[in-house]
């Protein structure tokens, strides 16, 4: 099933996605909830980011192939940070070029899991039941600020640096889905899931030893290799198989 | 004025505290309010968390007396990190010593200021003009997991490790606050907010540069020397001049 966040009309709706016609959902896609007759050709209604996360939770180096391009070597548990809820754009936004100190602004495409339940202390072969599902995301990062503090988090930050979308899919594969990014339609990343150095039952269970996961919040899960800087005015897109492709443009500021 | 949240027979209030009595408001403290004639002694009431931040944004070595007992340098710009909402307590509330795996839980007492407006490239001039107000936090740390990786996430990201409270005090000279801590009444941290590196009007417009500032928003500014060690059944307090003190217990995990 395809979930969805979508604008008709200035009121937002959850629903799903079949075909192309979108429906709104009767009750929360975290709930129980029944799908409403009348739809809308998609078309018709502007597609948001998925979800609205609490917690955007990073993992980085998280493909071996990323990890030997950065010169950093394979860590022996996962590296997190965070990005702020206010990174958050959907497919088609702009990525905002923060021109006034940004000098280098890289895509990395990577798979995004939404969280269904609360959860803590989550056992690793339980984790797949607090999933909700799968998207898109591309962890926008301005790359000549990230090695100047150590700390990841402003260079991760910004505004629009966290595009997620266009939908969540439930029961997908986790570890064996291609997934690629194209820059102004190149094919720059491709990879596959079943790279992941940790996969999503263990990043479940690791992180929720540390902190409570909530309906909502996001993991996203590392890139791979073939990351590189986006100027004004580019299309990047990040393909995931079984879900499909978020595509954002990059816009100035002001 | 000292602004509060507080829970009364299971309904939460935002309010104030004037002497020993707390009133609660009619509308937001981010907005125009009336402060109700009907209140209560503070002792039938449970105080909470003074406010609800979508982001907790820290400031690392912001004391240069810190940054040289961590033998680190003193940073040319501010090392930032974030903590997600899961960490946030009340006053009075346990911090949990997830003893699964920390080895060594650390107190941090900072000043916390609390953003009033939405803003984004704030000018440094205009910043205080977005402080609804002051209070104390106390950034928890797991210190035997910090350096591990880099990134200081997971270290500062269990649930309980962002005590702040007891009241978000308006109107305070910020530059020049005492500030200290206690661990079991020992004095462990003593040092004045004068000694900033970056201060606050500072602090707010280069962070608005990165991101958009919500009400609610938390900035906690960085600790002074004297960090050190809690166990379990330890009761940490810190005490700003003008705001009062925050006191926790450390509680066992389950």
């Amino acid at each position: 099933m395809k979930l969805i966040r979508f604008q008709k009309d200035n009121t937002v709706f959850q629903g799903v996605l079949q075909d192309e016609l979108v429906f709104p959902l009767d009750g929360s896609y975290f709930d129980d909830f029944k799908i409403k007759e009348k739809g809308w050709p998609r078309h018709e209604v502007k597609l948001l980011a998925p979800c609205e996360p609490s917690k955007i939770i990073c993992v980085g180096l998280n493909y071996a192939d990323h990890a030997q391009e950065m010169n950093l070597v394979i860590p022996e548990w996962p590296v997190i940070f965070m990005k702020p809820f206010t990174t958050v754009i959907g497919p088609e936004e702009e990525i905002i070029y923060p021109d006034h100190f940004v000098k280098r602004l890289d895509y990395e495409g990577e798979l995004a899991v939404v969280i269904k339940k609360t959860g803590k202390n989550i056992p690793e072969a339980e984790s797949l039941d607090y999933v909700l599902g799968y998207t898109c995301s591309n962890d926008v990062t301005a790359r000549n600020i990230q090695p100047k503090d150590g700390q990841w988090t402003v260079s991760k930050s910004f505004d629009t640096f966290c595009p997620l979308g266009p939908v969540i899919v439930t029961d997908l594969p986790w570890n064996e889905l291609d997934i690629s990014s194209r820059l102004n339609g190149v094919l720059k990343q491709q990879s596959n899931t079943k790279n992941l150095i940790f996969g999503i039952p263990y990043l479940i269970h690791y992180l929720s030893q540390v902190m409570t996961l909530l309906p909502g919040d996001v993991i996203i899960t590392g890139t791979p290799s073939g990351i590189g800087a986006m100027e004004i005015g580019d299309e990047v897109s990040v393909t995931i198989e079984g879900i499909g492709t978020l595509t954002n443009l990059v816009g100035k500021a002001g």
